[in-house]
């Protein structure tokens, strides 16, 4: 018989963030801009008003705890409201990826059986498209007021969201129920095969907030302008709807203008200290801010993850404009947080040409979440920062499968979730993530990154775009082909890239080919859609092999 | 039919702290100090090991989840061991205070049923004295070597630590268990009935911990070095033990000698930046670093509580010595985290006179925990920072009751654990502390508080001890009495104390009658007994009032 503790059962739930924002920091703002630029301004005891009118508006519609309401929406003052006023009555919260094919979303909504699609006016045309097809959906909500209906709306059962919340006050308690129940849906598109979606729980959601705040992770104060460029629909903008609230920041919604003028006119003039983006939004900035000679000096860190973050980008941000980079690892099924750059303090007292090698890495582990790297039979390699190995995941934050059980039964007997991801680790805890599992080239029993080699090519003058797959080979398994999208006009020999390459990597991991494409298959996340190379190259014969294995 | 996320079950578990700092802080030290002063150093990777040991030689010993195993021992490294020894493998650590008075020492082991007692050499006697009316203990083992056992040891059935761990190895893997069970247990002692045991779970302490860190609280990372002055047996020295690992801090355990030049020695040689300690120890620190103009210049944080800290305190250690006082209010039964001083923005931008006063409060409401504050009907009162009233908490680290069901249900319909104390809550989230609900005089209605009687008696050059206490009145029902203990040779006249209070507060707290006493009576903990005082003055007859209650 288990003795159990005499502590208090309170539940982890989503709304005890708003709860306290509204009780501590009632005045704190949160700003919020329009597709047309327009401002809206309010503090948190404000929008925890709106967010229970909603709450009742939901409720009054007919909405149960567990029934899914989607949002397609960018980040904005209403979205951010959605985020506590569905959760918080125990209903889930499905954040729509708008930038998905219409199949894509269609697939979605219907799978997830949501019943009312909350939408920004600028997705009213595509809502419209989608309309016919959508199978559960009852309702739509323009996230405006009356005039967002205004012209040639297409939709029956619309409403516009003020006219849906305006028949109810602040008089609502949020309910208290089992912290396990699911708060919040997110689908991730893979490369292959249908969406799958992520079910967080509100136990999920804050054990992973309160991790997320660490010093050893975003280190967030109630001193933090807050402003995600990530976008609430891709596993939640790194959870900032709920780190803000929990801690009294500031919020800045910057809507989706994300021209760079925008970004760093909203820095500057909101004296934003933190963001989180992919890396393209800092290019497009730094270019800005190069050629204008604007400044971004309130922003103290700029958390960038998705793809690894190129080390020129890192150092310019921290040398000329005193920006913290951290790059950041994470997957929507881990809520999406998983490593996170922070300095400790044996890397901080290394020479800044050693410690700089850490800054270019994605991260080190944090408290919660475990990381195991492991080779093809299932033993770990060790933590050198030079041995990979597929990465898999354990901790309170990460999912245990996916929605209506999709894709089987996905953890191991242990309770570790595979990543997909190919990675290392050093002896201070930091990640190197150096390809996807499923990309990687297996030759004569040694893993070749593609990822690596790809950075390689793209370092050529007359490359566009690059990718990397495996080829049948007799005697190694597999060897890598390149496959090279030449930039306009260029008409570069397979040669000269070899050439490009070869001085920078071990001899047995230069490709055995270079072939040229017009255009590469993308996906609609823009990323290259290697299932679609393989397939196309899975005959190819590579020349006589000048190359060897390292077992050779 | 609830719908749950998909997210994984990983209990949060007290062993995932140590496992957490093995794996990614390996080399970080912890240096502890015994009672002669010799220091031992040692980092997290072998005291990990030494904690596996401990917890095989335990299981060997018989020790099973649930099992109590008690401690009588200061802040040193094996003390800290069993933390996570005991913890780890699902017994329960009972941390024993050796400033009690035997009969109470008896009472809570007795109560507790423990197995096995482990102390410090520093303790042989005492627990020699102890052992004839010790019930359950069946073995005790001396935090030491085998010398620790040397000379007249008067206890059977004795082991020495090093040698009840040395046949084991590292090779063990902390069990995975319901989050729920009990980890550790501490009792509270009140001045009246018997002390009763606050019985912590892993889902608490973890959670408390993730809670303790955040900037909003203690502010902790990786690049602190934490010393606890505060007791590992009281409250779990506010959760550090805990804490430095998780985040992979430095941790300084500075064992018995608390003399100032112990401490400034240690803080100045270890580089801490963080301490927890009562009031006491910074007043001798203080005297000591204004005599001898020594400095603690690496120290950033003093976070002091257990009683209200002196203003002139915190105004000398910030601005001649650059260390920032957090106050903190807590208790056994919260984990024992409340509230905390932390700035927010809006506190930050006040002027410095302004400021001021919200650092002499003791601290700001957390996330997770929730704080009311209620009048005679239990209505909410305003949360002006004027209006008292007494002190209600929920959260996940509040207790729900105690051990063995003593003092019965003490939660309210809702949930919430009175607090015993009496504060008010101003518009910033601060707290300040006012009375004990149990000591604070109901007169005519109206509340006054017996501690700022007090605090204005201790100003009269006089005055050694003062303690005010309700006598019946049958107009106002209570009016307060002070009663006095002049300092030795002092000879002071009611007139002259009173005049010296009245300045300071509004006419009708003005006591109606000064008692003098040649000693004060006093607790075990060095408080002052005043349900001694009420007895033995409960027929004390006051002089006419001239003191009119605010309704007159």
């Amino acid at each position: 018989m288990v003795l159990y503790g005499r502590m208090q059962d309170k539940p982890l739930l989503i709304s005890d963030f708003l709860t306290y924002a509204e009780t501590y920091h009632p005045a704190r703002e949160i700003v919020s801009r329009d597709a047309n630029g327009r401002e809206h301004r309010y503090a948190y005891a404000e929008m925890a008003v709106r967010a229970k009118q909603l709450a009742q508006a939901l409720i009054a519609y007919g909405i149960k705890p567990g029934d899914r309401v989607a949002t397609l929406a960018m980040n904005n003052h209403r979205h951010f409201e959605l985020f506590y006023g569905v959760s918080g009555t125990g209903a889930v919260l499905h954040t729509v990826n708008p930038r998905l094919f219409e199949d894509q979303i269609i697939y979605i909504c219907n799978h997830a059986e949501d019943r009312v699609l909350f939408l920004d006016p600028a997705f009213l045309p595509l809502a419209a498209s989608l309309a016919p097809r959508l199978e559960t959906i009852e309702t739509f909500v323009v996230l405006g007021g009356a005039d967002a209906l205004d012209g040639s709306l297409p939709l029956e059962s619309a409403a516009d969201y003020e006219s849906f919340i305006a028949g109810f006050d602040a008089d609502y308690t949020w309910p208290s129920f089992d912290e396990r129940a699911a708060s919040s849906l997110c689908y991730t598109s893979g490369t292959t095969g249908n969406p799958k979606g992520v079910l967080y729980s509100h136990r999920s959601t804050v054990i992973h907030a309160m991790a997320a705040c660490q010093n050893g992770a975003m280190g967030l104060s109630a001193h933090d302008t807050i402003m995600p460029i990530a976008p609430m629909f891709h596993a939640n903008a790194w959870s900032t709807p709920y780190l803000a609230p929990m801690i009294g920041a500031k919020l800045v919604l910057p809507g989706p203008r994300l021209d760079p003028e925008s970004v760093q006119g909203l820095i500057d003039d909101e004296s934003v200290t933190f963001t989180v983006a992919v890396p393209t939004v800092f290019t497009m900035l730094l270019d800005y801010l190069e050629q204008t000679g604007k400044r971004i000096d309130s922003l103290r860190q700029a958390t960038i993850g998705g793809t690894s973050v190129p080390p020129a980008m890192i150092d310019l941000l921290r040398e000329k404009y005193g920006c913290f980079v951290a790059q950041v690892w994470g997957m929507t099924e881990l809520s999406p947080l998983g490593t996170m750059t922070t300095l400790t303090p044996a890397v901080a007292s290394l020479p800044e040409s050693e410690r700089r090698e850490f800054l270019y890495k994605q991260g080190r582990g944090q408290f919660g979440l475990e990381l195991k790297i492991v080779d093809d039979n299932g033993c770990p390699v060790p933590r050198d920062g030079e041995t990979a190995g597929a990465l898999w995941v354990r901790g309170p934050w990460a999912a245990a499968g996916y929605f209506r059980g999709e894709a089987g039964e996905v953890l191991d007997d242990d309770g570790w979730l595979p990543t997909g991801d190919v990675a290392t680790l050093d002896g201070q805890g930091f990640l190197r993530i150096t390809d996807r599992l499923k990309d990687v080239i297996k030759s004569g029993g040694e893993w070749i990154s593609s990822v690596e080699i790809e950075n390689l090519a793209y370092g050529h003058p007359d490359v566009k775009q690059a990718a990397v797959v495996a080829v049948h080979h007799p005697k190694w398994d597999e060897r890598p082909l390149l496959v090279v999208e030449p930039n306009e006009g260029a008409n570069p020999t397979k040669e000269s890239i070899l050439n490009h390459i070869q001085s920078a990597i071990a001899k047995w991991w230069l490709p055995d080919d270079v072939v040229f494409v017009k255009e590469m298959p993308m996906t609609a996340t823009g990323k290259i859609k290697k299932i679609a190379l393989r397939d196309r190259f899975k005959d190819h014969v590579l020349p006589k092999s000048k190359n060897a294995s390292p077992q050779a």
